[in-house]
């Protein structure tokens, strides 16, 4: 554990690449300069069907022969698309020695060689995707992210209007075709948010919102016991590569500031962070010495590394921490208990909720979304829908609407521990007090009696709210409740997430989701073995466990 | 693969024994002679808190030091309640070379030395426990399954109106307490069944029913290539000690008689099996050469065994098989498409329809359960809910009045692989057209594309139908579309769906069902990780789990 390494060593030089197999990568090119990546299945000759085409948020790692150099970072294929908005680049702050946990010299990872000097918008020019749509002007991003979401359907256009109408949305809006136009007027509204942090141009742009697909993420973490920056960014490739839309990094402890760059500049998915874990390893871990000038200087240091999305918990009010009072589980959100601490060491009111409109005027100036923390959630059955969880809820509401008058992109966070009879209320009731804002929930998990197995017990609870309107889904390992995730749980939560999205895209009615399923139902009623494999979500897995069985290639093919 | 064997050596000789991490096996004792098992999980003394009462199916293996001769078998507990039932005893039907798979001498598996004269019952007396129901008699078997369904709701009735007020059933009568008389009213209503042939005497009766847990059914087989009769008891002893609720026997090919033997008479829990599978052994395996009397041959066959409930696809008629040519996956259940393919050979209808009467006749004189299958499931999301499917179910509607009108127990199969949205209207149409007969569905898989993760896919529908009022959830292993499961998998599939069952009793309100999670969850808010792993579905995998990244004893104390 006490190994001691050189920096040297510390650097990362690769990570897992190459194509899912029976898969290639393409590039769609809705204009010049906008390269949309799609995934596609080749099928057997026999079975007379074009490829397959699925949404891929894997990078460019996935490609055939990936060039990867983690030091130079991936392309920065969003800077050619800054030319006509008005950002100023600035000398950023100084990282600082506690930035990194005040790791020694010896064991301090350097910074990625890829960092440049931070951008920052102006005050009366947009800088977000929100003001860009208020403004009605459509960016690149959103041009982008309406090819990416349509996958298939220009070629089904005649079917789409009728999977809608077979479908079952809850009043969700999803348009037989997405064009940019409509990315706009959703983003516009609020209903949907790209976090794109204008400091991360290796950004492949992507849509959280009710109309589009429903999209998941993936948590990865350092340890302080045993994590390497190599394993840590391999974690976030890894996650991708299995279908993680979003990736939240949660490191604490040493060298959390270098392991972000990093991350950050070879991550071709939004990086949520939650910049309160950061705030109280600056002061020691002591939750009653955190102050708003730190954590103000913690999003500062944060959005200029390029970060997409802060979770930010500004509901935990003072008023409300006494509600957790007869709780079976009390508060079990990390940045949630941290807060209820400060307010009720210093009987005052949050400075995340005093201070919330300067936190948007820094969120603004970056793009960095919102991701509204629900650090009231409950922690068990027991605590489903309590009057706590619900009255953080309707702040997060009254935040969202100042976060949209500054002109900040917000989504909300949700439960946690739900039974299913009380999930629906969950959704209604967020899309009524956060005005449609997206929402992004963590499962829920049905049952509190299966530690080992949490990805499933909310996997179903996440396919249901998936389906009754949640746009993105937090994913929960096996590990969850009982220590950290390796790679093996990492792959089998993002799978398990992939189920529980996809299941919601189909019962939702979206057009073009049961293309794949439907592909890969007539590949099993043929016996395309190879189709069937490479056509799942984990086509590794499905063929070894063919193989187990029935080993022989003859087993394969008929 | 063809190592050859003595006879000797195909006796089985142990199985999985022992109780549960942390776990104790008591008994209640409502009345003389009626023994009723539940598992109680103690927990740590600074808990402060009475064992928790779970469920128990997994039978006298989990004792202590469970004395277990497999070729004695279990107990014939029931024996002793047959005194005033006029049941007669006579020299059953001799096993034919052909129930055997016409195994040569050297490697016939003996039958199982436990064996006994069968009984049968007489026309004009109750023989079933429907008729006993419908005479007003209430059986023991009820007494037993009452006492096995409260739990610890005597001490609880106070807040058992106020869990049942706090979930949604969705129709269901889920009692505050269930009495030996609530009992007799719902399967006299044909509400529910509690499958019991009289000839397994060594079961440990259970109820299926909405207004019961939900419970459920594990599949086990052998097969041709690898397993042994030792394997196959064991995948039944390992199946119910993970919480399977009743197991079906689908073994194939040779010595399947005698396998079947052995396997029902060390089972406390109902199996089942699908007649049809060996009927076609018999013919080798050409569907065209079966008959009536071949198959009614083998019905008694397995009766006079004591398998407590039959898959008939007497719903697949001559008609409906057309209505399956524009699917994208045709007729997927095995029984279905046998059966098709018996009726369009020989263009005739179905000899099971046609000869529904006199299978009523069979299955009520042993007390043999039905459960109508449903040969005509869809296979895919693409096929969900069209008409072949819902032909059959109406069609399965008027077989559950005659077989009711017959005096049987009747339970009726459901898909398959359904969209979320179109879970409840399954649920909804079975329960109009079969009268409140026990609904029992495989899954349904919610989408097509994760072969190797389809115990998830297929978890999620069972747990939202298990909610909508389905009685039995049907298990699906990882392995499902892909091989054989093994011990792994089985496991994986057991937990699985006590997962779906328990979240879908939570859901309705059941009012014992939250005692266990909430325990649970205050074991983990007080950081008491003994109790946290032993109150789990699975104590071994949690602690496994935990140990992986905190193996230290003393980070399981704080």
């Amino acid at each position: 554990m006490n190994i001691r390494q050189k920096p040297e060593t510390l650097i990362p030089q690769s990570v897992t690449c190459g194509p899912l197999a029976g898969s290639r990568k393409i590039y769609a090119e809705p204009r010049a300069n906008i390269r949309v990546p799609f995934r596609e299945i080749v099928l057997e000759p026999s079975a007379n069907e074009p490829p397959v085409r699925v949404y891929d948020a894997s990078g460019p790692y996935t490609e055939d022969a990936p060039q990867i150099d983690l030091s130079q970072g991936l392309p920065r294929l969003r800077a050619a698309w800054y030319g006509t908005r008005d950002f100023e680049s600035y000398h950023g702050r100084a990282v600082k020695p506690e930035d990194n946990g005040n790791v020694g010299e010896d064991r301090l990872v350097p910074p990625c060689p890829a960092n440049v000097a931070p951008l920052r918008g102006k005050s009366g020019k947009p800088v977000t995707q929100y003001e860009f749509a208020r403004a009605g002007i459509i960016t690149e991003e959103m041009i982008y992210v309406a090819a990416r979401e349509n996958l298939g359907r220009e070629k089904m256009l005649a079917d789409a209007e009728a999977k809608l109408a077979d479908g079952e949305s809850f009043g969700a809006d999803i348009p037989a075709f997405v064009t940019p136009e409509f990315v706009r007027a959703e983003i516009a509204r609020g209903r949907a948010i790209i976090p794109a942090n204008i400091n991360h141009p290796e950004l492949e742009p992507m849509i959280i919102g009710r109309n589009f697909l429903v999209k998941i993420n993936a948590n990865i973490g350092n340890s302080a016991v045993t994590s390497s920056v190599a394993e840590e960014v391999d974690k976030m490739v890894w996650s991708i590569r299995w279908g993680a839309d979003t990736v939240m990094d949660l490191s604490t402890g040493r060298n959390i500031h270098n392991i972000r760059d990093w991350i950050i500049r070879n991550a071709p998915v939004p990086i949520g962070t939650v910049p309160i874990y950061q705030a109280l390893e600056k002061v020691d871990g002591d939750p009653i010495k955190l102050t708003w000038e730190m954590f103000r200087d913690t999003l500062i240091e944060q959005a200029e590394q390029g970060v997409d999305y802060f979770t930010i918990h500004a509901g935990v009010r003072l008023a409300y921490v006494p509600l957790t009072a007869r709780r079976t589980t009390g508060i079990v959100s990390r940045g949630g208990s941290i807060m209820a601490r400060w307010c009720l060491s210093h009987h005052r009111e949050s400075f995340l909720y005093e201070h919330f409109d300067e936190i948007c005027d820094i969120m603004r100036a970056y793009d960095v979304s919102f991701s509204l923390g629900d650090g009231l959630r409950p922690g068990s059955i027991a605590d489903a829908n309590d009057r706590a969880q619900f009255a953080e809820l309707e702040t997060l509401g009254e935040l969202t609407k100042i976060a949209w008058d500054k002109g900040c992109q917000v989504m909300i966070e949700g439960p946690g521990h739900v039974p299913m009879h009380k999930i629906k209320v969950n959704m209604e009731k967020q899309l009524e007090e956060c005005g449609e804002a997206p929402f992004y929930t963590l499962g829920p998990l049905t049952t509190d009696i299966a530690p080992g197995y949490d990805h499933i017990t909310s996997g179903i609870g996440a396919a249901m709210i998936g389906w009754f309107g949640c746009a993105m889904l937090c994913y929960v390992t096996p590990k969850e409740h009982l220590g950290l995730p390796d790679r093996d749980d990492v792959k089998t939560g993002v799978i398990t997430y992939r189920i529980a999205a996809h299941a919601a895209d189909l019962a939702k009615g979206h057009p073009a989701a049961q293309v794949r399923d439907d592909a890969l139902s007539r590949a099993r009623f043929d016996f395309r073995w190879q189709d069937q494999f490479n056509l799942s979500l984990d086509p590794e897995t499905a063929r070894a466990f063919h193989d187990e069985t029935l080993p022989k290639e003859a087993h394969k093919v008929a």
